[in-house]
């Protein structure tokens, strides 16, 4: 349960928004958090009917419910009643955790954090202890670096980033502003080319690096490989989920989603909304178009157009693809009768 | 090789099993190994016949065989004669590590930790170089927390646990008793949640935590993220291998196991002794049910109910999908007839 | 774009190679790019047709072509004519590396390392910022580890190896020569076993180790386990991309290919040369012979004989699952077909 230092009171929280209320009581809030685990001093919301039975037993200070809400489901309740509960709850948590966390938003260098002589800091940052900050690196205004973080020579990190604790951030990469990257990141590591020669892999250098444009958020673990040549691209507002590789060279556009444990191969493009469910495999080379849709554990083989909604492995189009899989079941019987026809046949 | 420090005799480890004896010669045991590779003072068990020949040529100094095994096959050596060999060697090893490990025993906090001047330490606590512990951390007695780790504030760690190194531990994140997390690995970090509105993803929150019941232990590089509202829970016993990815407000329940590279997206429940093998992939918000194993690589779409046996992507009855699996060898052949038979009636 | 410190002229590079040139002006050069983003000090390569257009438009100081290349298609150019121009650019860049690197070059111990007061570190080693090296870790000549690493007690490290940050090596584990390690790494974490007894899982104490041969590459937060008993090998030249995991007691021979979130599982046997694309599975206790390859997404289930070519889950003959993916589309129409062949058998 996440607790405010900050308390709000729910008259002072309605009197931002477009609704209207029903208080019964008054309260004190400093928390948010589901309806079953909730105290006097909790704000939830309530959207699903299938936790009604969790919204007649809560004892949430206030509860965000939609504008038709039945007040006798819930008497004695502190209610606020808007359209869009969920969005409004979120937009509410959102500002209540910019009111409360004073001290992210205070510069704070530690003296365990490395700094080479030629890094240069904007104003108002954080770096936690034992960050090593190599050479030539910029690191922009109200950027924090946590922990343990190691950036390399030559980075170069813009305005209000958060990088969190255990990342490394290869030589001569490039963040720019209100990224966040979670923990355990390594972003621009060697893309994994080699050239097959007098019977060994023979390392081909990889002199490239990452840019990653703004509002990108990228998960804990994941890794996104520098290029061979040129930059591996993380387009603006592109949001990657935990244990994604990115392969060396890739292209990623804008607004994309890329779940977990996803994995892109060198060189491959990703359009403007792209969304890659969990686990999904894309070749190396390859061109998805804007707004195409890849089903989760699908292998994308061949170019994909702009919309598309694709697959299974090797990745079809989805609709034929669930067919397929509805057919399936099918197939040994199918194959019976098949074989007893051909030894019908065979005997003739 | 293992070697230990603590040096036993054959004697004395018979002296504590319910075994019988056919020592031949006097020997200082000082490790354990596997047959091919032992020395006079290695201890080995033989059980699988088809390491006959290693059996053959090993010098063990100390070899566990089953109850009727023919003495004549390994004559000259020191043979332990027991029930289930390799259960009672495992528990031999078990016991030689306790006795062996003094130096992890000792209290050690290392000068460069960074200690939050709230925080409490419990008795007996190992604190490895450069770690850092925030505000209000709280750390059970003869916990061990390795090098480089970074426990971010208002995280509680009970008794007993070892946390190896390069581990991240976000803020409101509980680890119980007797709990083992390998190195790299991400515990608490921000759920995959946003809203699409406006042509952008807008961050949802993440102030849920995680909490990791007693003796789970989770391997290498993995991720546990964080709840969006309440709690991830990793249920008592429950043992999570490396690379694994488990979503936001994820119920695990107790001794489940999830193997290597397997994913969980958000708000899935686990239930007991579930089995997910390697690179399993499991949707959002679905039950599966205490008992159910789910075989490698599949891709679970459904609830799956009480000890259902699973596979494929997506996954369906285990049985149901060896026989498709076995059919579809013959589906070329089978649409190949099937198209011929079309043309034919397209002609008439 | 990787600029160097060290410039080289267009007379200096073609005085190492066998080569023809047509050199139309001075120029400095100092870096290596891609021909779209090249400036008067870049140099460049073509072969590929599909970028005849970024060949014409840059303004490379000094661009490898192939021998037959036709001059009059890039006038005032600095043209290096060569027999497989992109393998003999890449040879340069190598070379160029490593008259640039001065500062890796030369040792140098940071003040912050822990090194304990056993450890012996041969010449000229770099250790970065906050690395803890363990006693008795033995460490070779011209070895770079870099910050944040953890190496534990009795590792044994060679020569000229590169250990990129926040890697953990645990404890026992050996490293030969020449080896990269990239950041996130965990080598020798416990492999994942346990005995299911009394209705929990008991640990399985893992003690054995990993040995790595040399030349070995592994790319960014992998996961080499430690060995139950004996080791778990990484054969000379094998090359690990990203997010690998690799089973405890698994032996890969001499210079496999192991593609990014590939996961082999506990003992299981790779051979030479072997080819492994992205994502695949192995299950445990197999053996896969030289030479085979394996597709992407992959499960493999069975052992694989030598330069077999398998593709699918479960992975079988590549040409074979192929033929299959291919049929599948008509799968729907064939079940409908034989339903109501069905249905109308039924009737009589």
């Amino acid at each position: 349960m996440k607790k405010f230092n900050f308390p709000l009171t729910p008259k002072k929280i309605a009197s931002k928004l477009d609704c209207t209320t029903n208080f019964t009581k008054k309260v004190k809030l400093n928390n948010v958090t589901e309806l079953h685990e909730a105290n006097e001093h909790s704000v939830c919301f309530f959207e699903n009917p299938k936790f009604m039975d969790a919204l007649r037993e809560t004892k949430a200070g206030l509860i965000f419910v939609s504008k038709d809400f039945d007040k006798s489901l819930k008497p004695n309740a502190n209610l606020l009643l808007i359209d869009k509960p969920y969005i409004h709850f979120v937009m509410l948590v959102r500002t209540w955790l910019n009111l409360d966390n004073p001290k992210m938003k205070k510069s704070r260098i530690d003296n365990s954090a490395k700094i080479a002589s030629s890094a240069f800091l904007g104003k108002n940052i954080v770096l936690g202890s034992n960050c090593v900050i190599g050479e030539n690196v910029n690191i922009g205004d109200d950027t924090i670096i946590e922990s343990n973080c190691v950036i390399q020579d030559d980075v170069r990190i813009g305005k209000n980033c958060h990088i969190f604790p255990n990342t490394t951030i290869y030589e001569d990469c490039v963040l720019k502003n209100n990224i966040i990257i979670h923990a355990g990141c390594v972003i621009g590591a060697d893309g994994f080319g080699y050239i097959f020669h007098n019977g060994i892999h023979n390392k081909i250098p990889q002199v490239g690096n990452v840019i990653i444009e703004d509002d990108v958020e990228i998960g804990a673990n994941s890794a996104i490989d520098r290029a061979t040549l040129g930059s591996t691209i993380i387009g603006k507002g592109t949001k990657i989920d935990n244990l994604v590789q990115v392969g060396h060279n890739c292209k990623i556009d804008e607004n994309s989603i890329l779940c977990a444990q996803t994995g892109l191969a060198g060189s491959t493009e990703i359009g403007k909304t792209v969304y890659l469910a969990g686990q999904v495999g894309v070749a190396g080379h390859l061109k998805i178009d804007d707004g195409a849709m890849i089903g989760a554990q699908s292998g994308v083989t061949n170019d994909v157009p702009k919309d598309a909604k694709l697959f299974g492995s090797p990745a079809i189009e989805a609709g034929l693809q669930k067919r397929i899989m509805v057919s399936e079941k099918y197939l040994p019987e199918v194959v019976k009768e098949y074989r007893k026809r051909q030894k019908a046949k065979d005997k003739k």
